[in-house]
């Protein structure tokens, strides 16, 4: 029989539970052994109020491409890379964040954008897909949430609307969506006049989720409350359709904004940067600067899917732009 | 009999468990009621490598005092107001995180800096002394804990030695002191000259500590290696002795820099103000700005005690001084 120390565990690397370990090697004095490597991560949420209300966020965790420029669509690879540098990304790299957030009314419970979907997990060795996982870490039960609450028709926003099993993953709840940007993605019309490739895909991927929970929807108008506490406010460009989202309660408030910006370490502090995935350039560059210059300009915190999470920072002008801050963690609620 | 809602348990506030509360109300529909507010933070510790090493955050939690300014010896309020604002941070108010570190150098278990102590916990209402149950809950027992490494002798970097108990808090860790720290502050000529106030307390609390275990402790050199993947680097002036620690493996290192500077949207970004508790501030200064001119220069990423959780930055220079930019959360090891 081969004797293993816990020091062989530490070298090979494997992930041996600290219990485990001292259960089986507890001849071994504690103060001369070294702990195998722990591992895993924290659990992915974190919890804030605004006002009365509770917000929890829920990561489903972090994509990375190659190459970071692929995501840019108006500036060269070492434009890129320099934007990178600045930030102290590594070079070449594209880290995407996906952070959904589940907000607690008092009366209603609504999840935001649920991310890229259970079935993304194992095919990601659990890099994404992590949304249901943290949500029940976080002390809820998937059938707990009242509504469904989408921004916008990307898959990374609305592909966890169906479980793994491709079936509505919030057994209770009641699915909202933006109506211009269900009347544009659901119209036949448009998606024959959309070019080839990427575009069509965000239609089929569209028809494949909803028409999987029988197109059984609840559009809402930008301009109005969505439920008492969250507002809609159109933010066109990214998508047809495109909204955020105000959370207020009392003097209290904060903007949650979809893909107003996509990483902000490369499109807020360079709002002129166009994300490969903007529908509508242009117009996603105006909706950009003039989300960013109101931010900037009323000190108003902001929630942003692909910020790093917690993805809570306020914002302040730069002569380039703005430049994200991220919020001091809370400690204790 | 009273029939409650769980809408009372909400606007009463109460942290009813989410599964009690199902069980209690199931005859309610799920989707047209609220669940009640959830409540706790996420556990309070993250782990990320450098190299082959492994290191967990462990937050100790955050006090607030008031005022701020009491905190800076060389500034009035509205200047340290002003700092405040300009970091997003309210007015008067100083939020002072504590944050401690676990190293697993793959032969020994380190615990830099334990915090302010259990007894904490209960006196804070929570706020601080969570170093114990945060270290449990990322999956470590304090007796496996083989180095408790301290920077300096203020007393929310050695409170912590000792347990609820007043004895050691971990009882198979051999505890490290910077040599010059020790031989100043042990030294009873030294305190007799020492001013009142203040450092009288600060002499008094350490041999209060010290003395609980018996003087028991392995002191260190500054420029040496305290144990294998640790080095030690003399950082005086915040203390008579105060060390710095530098994690390093392979290619990869970081620097865990104690109070270097104090927190740093405040002595960071202005690195002539003189936190209130610097033994010796114009050294304290000219430390500050030597290892923030390299951390910058070298473009080394930064582990402060005094940082917001996680507490770990990139660092830049600026007209003014210096600006951390937090490290992206990594949401998978």
């Amino acid at each position: 029989m081969t004797t293993l120390s816990r020091r062989d565990f530490v070298v090979a690397g494997l992930a041996v539970p600290v219990a485990a370990s001292l259960t089986s090697f507890s001849n071994m004095p504690d103060a001369d052994a070294a702990a195998p490597l722990a591992g895993p991560q924290v659990p992915g949420w974190y919890r804030y109020k605004v006002g009365d209300i509770e917000l929890t966020v829920i990561t489903d965790g972090t994509s990375r491409f190659r190459f970071a420029d692929t995501h840019v669509a108006n500036k060269t690879r070492e434009e890129v890379n320099t934007g990178l540098a600045a930030a102290f990304y590594p070079p070449d790299m594209m880290a995407t964040p996906y952070n959904p957030v589940v907000v607690n009314t008092g009366a209603k419970l609504v999840a935001i954008d649920p991310g890229v979907g259970e079935a993304a997990y194992a095919s990601s060795k659990g890099a994404t897909g992590q949304f249901q996982t943290n949500l029940k870490a976080a002390g809820f039960d998937r059938g707990q949430i009242d509504i469904v609450l989408i921004s916008h028709f990307h898959g990374d926003h609305i592909n966890g609307i169906l479980g793994a099993d491709g079936k509505l993953a919030f057994p209770n709840a009641e699915v909202m969506v933006p109506t211009a940007e269900w009347t544009y993605f659901m119209d036949d019309g448009e998606m024959s006049r959309a070019p080839a490739g990427r575009m069509q895909d965000v239609f089929k991927n569209a028809r494949r989720v909803f028409d999987a929970i029988g197109r059984k929807v609840t559009p809402y108008e930008a301009g109005k409350d969505v439920t008492p506490g969250i507002a809609a406010v159109a933010t066109p460009g990214h998508s047809a359709g495109h909204n955020s989202h105000i959370v207020s309660s009392g003097k209290d408030a904060i903007y949650i904004q979809a893909d107003v910006t996509h990483v902000p370490y490369l499109f807020a502090r360079n709002p002129g940067w166009h994300a490969f995935y903007d529908q509508d350039a242009a117009l996603a560059e105006a909706t950009r600067r003039k989300v960013y210059d109101m931010l900037a300009a009323e000190r108003m915190p902001v929630q942003g899917f692909h910020y790093p999470f917690p993805s809570l920072a306020h914002v302040e002008r730069t002569p380039a732009g703005y430049r994200e801050i991220a919020m001091p963690w809370n400690t204790a609620l």
